[in-house]
């Protein structure tokens, strides 16, 4: 595969994939309001964040200084892991756009005891850790709402409302034919990403809801039941963003728990994190000396891709590592014991980080606040 | 139509059609059990409670002097009629049959909004009149827990967790094809059944859901998921009894609101309600003269099934208006002012009574308790 120095170094090599959210479905490309963001972080420098709906509501609320909220959460069914990171990070980074920005962090244990059969007591105890993350990521525990789903009743009561206007058809058309309580979590989830507009926390407001490229059917039902909803309770459509998904390290299309050499958790053993790096697929060629002469292909490389991801933050380190490999000058042994230090000395820090939050989160999560 | 005095004034006539559900679905008939009720209510007595479920446990619980519940409700959409002051007697007289009985009265406002559209708070306002007629009738409003389906986490909540263990083949099988909201409305519906069971009312314990024979699919799908989540809540099999649906007053199978001639409520105009009995379909013969000879057929008149069901107390009364038709001596026209005098007579002592629970009904409706 030849190939020369391009100018966008952050690779879209999965970009592609996403098109027909762009031609079919109505994303945007995220492209013309990178320049309104009053902070760029490197999910948006790096368009990781690749396109959103009705962003601009959000950005006019930061301009004005008015109220808007953001709105993700976690299905409580294991430890963090980089999937799971890259959404708290947007979370964080909406909560920390304006001061006027409210945080809703929503634990899906309806979703996890339905989709897995994880009991309301053990997903507690999950959501404890996983909050503990998030905090250590730089969530702002004075501006967030944590709620779990089974004892949220604003929530369960708004999908009781909108249940009505849902017909079988719709459910399975989104879904495929699923059992009663995935459709029953599908719905929930819709009244989550209107919470943040409930009377009790101030009635309408844009609101935004930062999500994986594959979860865009969510969103466009939730903003088909506002619509449906608004005379009642005056919503405005949410907006959303939507980001790239990691391939796994081992090169499939997306990271997944089910392959368990493809992805690691934040709290894993560090040898074995270690271990799966400097197994993983690189843009590498067949041999030293053919590298040396035509370079690696980094857009291929899912160790180029976690560090672009997650843990490389300064771009004129990235692109370092992006043009020595592609000149040749890098070959791929030294680049993953380069990257599996880069990545356990992060781990090993934010561990540092997590453990002091274990009770601020235990709070959190019991009692929705911090003070 | 030949016929001679039978033994059994309460007639039978609609029984047949419940053979199903003796035959097929294992309901048992309510007979060798009526020695055992502390109290012969009229509904016992004249067997128009016809069957039940595992009734044996409740008379054990009386008998023991042990506790448990009774369970019913009212779906907010109107003013009381006969059908439903029908299921508030049953309740009155499971609260009344041991000083160790609690009563539970849900208020399906979840199943008004999916089924008839009633919004929350219009669901509110004709609960509140709905209990005033429910302690007019004579509920002890010292022992009863009074809820909103809406507002009741523990009900949504454990909706949610049923949810997990239902296909949509059972609920089509159950209530054919139906939108969403009215299967969440089923699955609400059971998690009702069983909230007397829930930790926070003392757990574990018999409960009596009296309903109509139509409902028996409700039952029969709430002790289903009851022996589906026995391991976590450890549920008692909840228990039911079954009471003959009316006929409409003119004549229909089934008494509904859907034919206004056919039915009348409790708080209607007593000159309507006078109209409708006078043109009642009744037993009688095609001449006076026929009458005379041959008698009427109080089986199949619905003027004498309203008086049996609800508003003549008094057997011999009762029995005496059964043999005056069946020999002939009471023909129609007079026996139907008799009986709207009756029924006015009760009707307006009703109103005076309920009239007096307006406040108290507000207060359960909002708080749940009397005190």
């Amino acid at each position: 595969m030849e190939r020369k120095l391009v100018i966008d170094p952050w690779g879209e090599t999965a970009i592609e994939d996403y098109s027909k959210l762009f031609e079919q479905f109505g994303v945007e490309p995220i492209d013309p309001l990178i320049d309104e963001f009053p902070i760029k972080h490197r999910l948006i420098r790096r368009k990781i964040i690749f396109g959103h709906r009705d962003l601009q509501k959000i950005l006019k609320a930061i301009k004005e200084g008015e109220e808007y909220a953001v709105l993700s959460g976690i299905k409580p069914t294991g430890d963090f892991h980089l999937g799971t990171k890259l959404t708290a990070e947007e979370i964080i980074f909406f909560q920390k756009l304006s001061n006027k920005a409210m945080a809703f962090y929503c634990i899906a244990d309806v979703e996890a005891w339905n989709d897995n059969g994880i009991p309301f007591d053990k997903a507690e105890e999950i959501a404890i850790s996983n909050i503990a993350d998030v905090l250590a990521l730089g969530l702002d525990p004075k501006r967030v709402y944590v709620y779990r789903q089974s004892r949220e009743r604003r929530v369960l009561q708004m999908a009781t409302v909108f249940a009505r206007g849902v017909s079988m058809n719709l459910l399975e058309a989104i879904y495929g034919p699923r059992h009663f309580g995935l459709y029953l979590s599908a719905i929930i989830q819709v009244a989550d990403i209107l919470l943040p507009q409930h009377p009790d926390f101030g009635g309408p407001k844009p609101t935004v809801i930062p999500v994986g490229a594959d979860q865009d059917p969510h969103i466009r039902f939730a903003r088909d039941i506002a619509q449906k909803y608004r005379s009642i309770y005056g919503f405005e459509l949410p907006s959303a963003t939507y980001h790239r998904l990691m391939r796994s390290l081992t090169g499939e299309k997306k990271m997944s728990k089910r392959n368990p050499m493809g992805m690691f958790t934040l709290t894993e053993e560090l040898e074995s994190v270690k271990f799966k790096i400097m197994n993983a697929f690189t843009g590498g060629r067949p041999t030293a000396k053919e590298q040396r002469e035509k370079g690696g292909v980094p857009e291929i490389c899912c160790v180029y891709e976690v560090l672009m991801f997650h843990f490389v933050e300064d771009d004129s380190k990235l692109l370092k590592i992006y043009e020595e490999c592609v000149t040749g000058k890098r070959l791929c042994g030294e680049c993953k014991r380069e990257a599996a230090e880069i990545i356990l000395k992060w781990l090993e820090e934010h561990r540092r980080r997590r453990e002091k939050f274990i009770d601020l989160a235990t709070k959190l999560v019991r009692e929705g606040y911090a003070t």
